[in-house]
């Protein structure tokens, strides 16, 4: 029988909250058994961008990613914030070794073609280096991902975190049985959005199917959860989706999803 | 017999300048054998620090790291120069992990007592983690250092580059064969510092006794013969100094050191 391995994405509500970011941590070092941590960027480098006097490049309403943002990206994901995160684990027991895709080539990716629009450096993926990761597991180190990917090329490529997360947890599920567990800042799915309380515990492809048609599941949501069903399609076992209490063993509301 | 192992430094003369630091990795990824790369900062952190309006902050005319400080060199070299060389090296054909001490707690350090002065974030190394280093070789990864280590309680500290590849040196010389490379802006150590082809091919501990009587070394050159006789000390089987084409297999200027 396959081994279970988690792996655990936070966003910006949590990495732009110290307080938040600490509480995670110490919840995260505690959790037993194999995990894999990938973490976005937050507002970090947005912050440093303006101050840096770096005008976001948009087009048809999307910020495209130029060789300047590149570096700041590079700058903050994969220095302040991995770093910091590794750090603060070390200082909690966990053995982390903070990566991008391009360490040990971990993660490889293409430079997303620039029809119909040019994203600039962002990065689509190819191929999870499952052999790499599993020796650093076996190692008892726990991989902590930023959201950088490289072309193998000598190109860095912004990547979206949900992304990796999802693509980490299928490429993995070749040699274990994964769990993908997505923290944001509600406690799961919710059934009527203006009430926190509203998660829905369980989501089944029926289910979603059913919820997408009454429009209970729209907007920011569904690209999330079409991220999920991939997952699931592609031998991920479970995906959970909740706030950060999630990975703690009394957590009682968040939503799972099978297929 | 052990296996050899080269532990190769480069500094701000060749992370500074795109052209250099694109042909030493050339090199650096054609050189058979285990290696491992340490890279210091160069100028970009304080380019950076001075476009973030941070001030310099000096103690009895030494820099010190404060909090700002080490925010930008965290980013600077375990971001930005750090993953650079490192997806450089992967398009190489060399399969490069970006390390900083915190990862994988390979390097572990105690922060400077804060007297006579107080330098800061600054770290002292305390131990190399040579068995998890030791299984990253044998995964055919080479481990690329940035100047950073950790305390253990959370925090990153700075530490000179230098100084890391020469405990990286003796600490894997435990399981290996270990020889410490240099390279730095000159051929060699210079018996006249204004020509640049008076390398002293040959130095060992009695000799390097007379020179610095003879002051031919002197100054700058002081601290780094100091760091590399306390290598020599330690188990390092030998010590070279020159220039990037060091590494190359037809080099012919430099200089080594020997007990």
């Amino acid at each position: 029988m396959k081994k279970k391995l988690r792996i655990i994405k936070i966003g910006g509500n949590v990495i732009d909250d110290a307080v938040k970011l600490d509480a995670f941590l110490g919840d995260f070092a505690q959790m037993e058994g194999l995990k894999i941590l990938v973490h976005g960027g937050g507002k970090l480098a947005t912050q440093l961008s303006k101050k840096l006097g770096i005008d976001p490049q948009m087009v048809k309403g999307r910020r495209i990613t130029s060789g300047k943002d590149l570096e700041t990206v590079i700058m903050v994901y994969a220095g302040l914030i991995n770093k910091t995160i590794t750090g603060k684990l070390q200082a909690r027991g966990c053995n982390a070794m903070g990566l991008s895709g391009a360490d040990a080539n971990t993660i490889l990716a293409k430079k997303r073609s620039v029809r119909p629009i040019d994203f600039g450096w962002v990065g689509d993926i190819k191929a999870v280096n499952e052999t790499a990761i599993h020796t650093f597991l076996q190692q008892q180190i726990t991989p902590v991902f930023c959201s950088l990917t490289h072309d193998g090329k000598g190109h860095l490529l912004n990547t979206n975190a949900d992304t990796i997360a999802a693509e980490l947890a299928i490429g993995m599920s070749l040699l274990y049985e994964t769990e993908l567990i997505y923290c944001f800042e509600k406690k799961g799915v919710l059934a009527n959005v203006a009430d926190e309380n509203s998660v829905i515990t369980y989501i089944d492809s029926a289910r979603y199917h059913e919820l997408k048609q009454q429009n209970v599941i729209a907007e920011g949501m569904l690209p999330k959860m079409e991220n999920c069903f991939y997952a699931l399609k592609n031998k991920v076992s479970k995906v959970v989706i909740g706030n950060t209490d999630v990975i703690k063993n009394n957590s009682e509301h968040f939503t799972t999803l099978t297929l």
